[in-house]
C-alpha cells in the first residue's frame, strides 16, 4: 500500500503514526483530536484510510475503539503490531545527573518504573497527553534539567539526544493497531477473523460457540468479555480467530454462529504484520 | 467490618479511597503510591486490607492488578461497585464563563469529552495523576480561571464549589473494586469466585471448561484472554464465575478445572457490593 492518505490519532511520531507507518510506509499521515474523528475521517472519504489501537499487551484492548467499531460503518482490512520501544531523550548537552523533570504519557512513566526509581526523589515525574508531546515540550522548553521518556524517532523529529535506551522495566511491551476503511475488503493472506456478538441467556451458550470455533479447528486467538453499558448483568464479547472467509467451511460456521447471537458484527478478516 | 487500617493507593479522595471508604465505613486509610505497594503492604502485615481497582465498564480490566494477585500471596475477601460521579469543582466566586483550564485524570477528562467541547477552544485541558490531584491543584492555586473534574467528595475535601454536575458523556461509569487479605477467607455471602488459568494447546481446551461451568449452572461473570509477558501466542485467561466453594459440588468442579489447566490460581470467593 502506498501515497495513500492516513488519517491517525495523536500528534506527529506518537506511537499511532509509528504503526501507520509501518502499514504504509510511503503514505502521507492526517492527525486528528480522538479515535472517534479517526473513524469519522473514514467513513466520510476524507482519508482513505485510519489507524486504530486496539489492544496493549500490559494494559489491555481499547474498549473506546471496540465501541466504534461496532458502531462506525469501518471494516479493519489490515493489522500491526508495535514493539514500544521507550528512550530517555534530553535536549543536547543534558547529562543524566543533571535530570530533575521526567514528561511522558502516563503509561510510559508506569512502564519505566523501576528505571524512574533509580533516579531517586529528587526527579518530579510530569504526565502527558502522549509520548510525541512529551518530547516536544522538553525541546521546546529548552531546558537541560527536563528530559522525555518517548520513541526514538522523536528524537531525530524534535532534536533531542538520547540519554539511556531500553528503560522500559519489560522488554515485552507492544501494541496491537488496527486499519481500517469504509468498505470491507478481504485482501490476500488475511487469516485472522474479528467479531462483536452478545449471547442468549442460557447457561453454556459461550461453550457452544467456542466449541463451533473448536470443531472447525478455528483457533481462538482472543476473546474478552465486557459489560454492556446501561445494562448491568449483560456482556458482549470480543472474539478474534484463525481462519480466512474465503474457505467455504469458515463462513458456514460463521453464519451457524450469527444465527445464535442476538447481536453479531464480524469487523474483518485481515493479515496482522 | 469497621476500625482496621486499609492500604490504598494514590491520595485522599480519589476513587480508590471512595471504595475503601465504602467497604470500611470506619476504617482508616493509608496512602501507598502505586499497587504494587498496596498489595505488599497487605502480605507483610503493615494493613489488615487492601483496597485496588480491577475494572472499569469503560477502560477494561486493570491487568497490573491481576498480575499482581497472580503473584503477590493474598486473597480477594470482598468486591465492591463504585459509581464514577464527575463534577466540574473551582474555587469560590469560579464562573463558568471565565474558565480556561480544566484539570483532570486523563480519564476523566475523556469521560466528559463532549461537556468539554462545549466550552470551546479557549479552554485547554491539563492531564493530572487522578482526579483528587486535579481538585487539590485547582485549590492551591487559587486561580479562579483554574477547574477540575472531580468527583464531589472533593469539593468537600479542598474546600472547592461545584459548577456543573453530571458532565460525563455517560451516567453508566463504574469501577469494580477489590478487597485483598493476607489470608484467604470466605465471608458469609460470597457468591463470586475469581480465577486466573492456562489452558493446554487443544483446540476446544476454552469450550471444554467453559461446559463444565454450565453443566454445574454456574454462570460466567466475566472471562477474558490476556497475552502472557514473553510467550507471543499463550494466554492466561481471568475468569469471574457465580458460587460458593461451601457448595461440594462448586468446590468439584473447580477440582476438575484445575487438573485441566497447567496453571491455576484461585483468587477468591467473595461478594461484591
Amino acid at each position: 500500500m502506498s501515497g495513500n492518505v492516513i488519517a491517525c490519532q495523536g500528534t506527529e511520531g506518537a506511537y499511532s503514526q509509528l504503526a501507520a507507518k509501518k502499514l504504509f510506509p510511503d503514505g502521507s499521515f492526517l492527525y486528528f483530536r480522538n479515535f472517534e474523528a479517526v473513524a469519522t475521517a473514514v467513513r466520510e472519504d476524507l482519508c482513505e484510510f485510519g489507524v486504530l489501537p486496539i489492544e496493549n499487551n500490559t494494559y489491555g484492548s481499547v474498549r473506546d475503539v471496540y465501541r466504534i467499531l461496532a458502531r462506525q460503518e469501518v471494516s479493519i482490512v489490515r493489522g500491526c503490531r508495535l514493539q514500544i520501544r521507550h528512550q530517555l531523550l534530553a535536549n543536547p548537552g543534558a547529562v543524566m545527573s543533571g535530570i530533575r523533570k521526567v514528561y511522558s504519557h502516563e503509561q510510559g512513566l508506569g512502564q519505566c518504573a523501576k528505571f524512574l526509581h533509580t533516579l531517586g526523589d529528587k526527579v518530579s515525574l510530569v504526565p502527558c497527553l502522549n509520548t510525541a508531546v512529551a518530547a516536544r515540550m522538553v525541546a521546546e522548553s529548552g531546558d537541560m534539567e527536563a528530559a522525555a521518556i518517548s520513541s526514538p524517532e522523536c528524537a531525530d523529529l524534535y532534536g533531542l539526544t538520547v540519554l539511556k535506551r531500553g528503560i522500559a522495566d519489560s522488554d515485552h511491551n507492544y501494541t496491537r493497531f488496527l486499519c481500517i476503511a469504509k468498505e470491507s475488503c478481504v485482501l490476500p493472506g488475511a487469516d485472522r477473523i474479528s467479531l462483536i456478538f452478545t449471547l442468549p441467556h442460557r447457561p453454556g451458550a459461550l461453550a457452544c460457540v467456542l466449541g463451533k470455533f473448536a470443531d472447525a479447528d478455528m483457533n481462538l486467538l482472543k476473546l474478552e468479555s465486557a459489560p454492556i453499558p446501561g445494562r448491568d448483568f449483560e456482556f458482549l464479547f470480543y472474539a478474534d480467530v484463525e481462519g480466512s472467509v474465503n474457505d467455504p467451511a469458515v463462513s458456514a460456521i460463521l453464519e451457524e454462529i450469527r444465527g445464535m447471537c442476538p447481536d453479531y458484527r464480524f469487523l474483518g478478516n485481515y493479515h496482522e504484520i
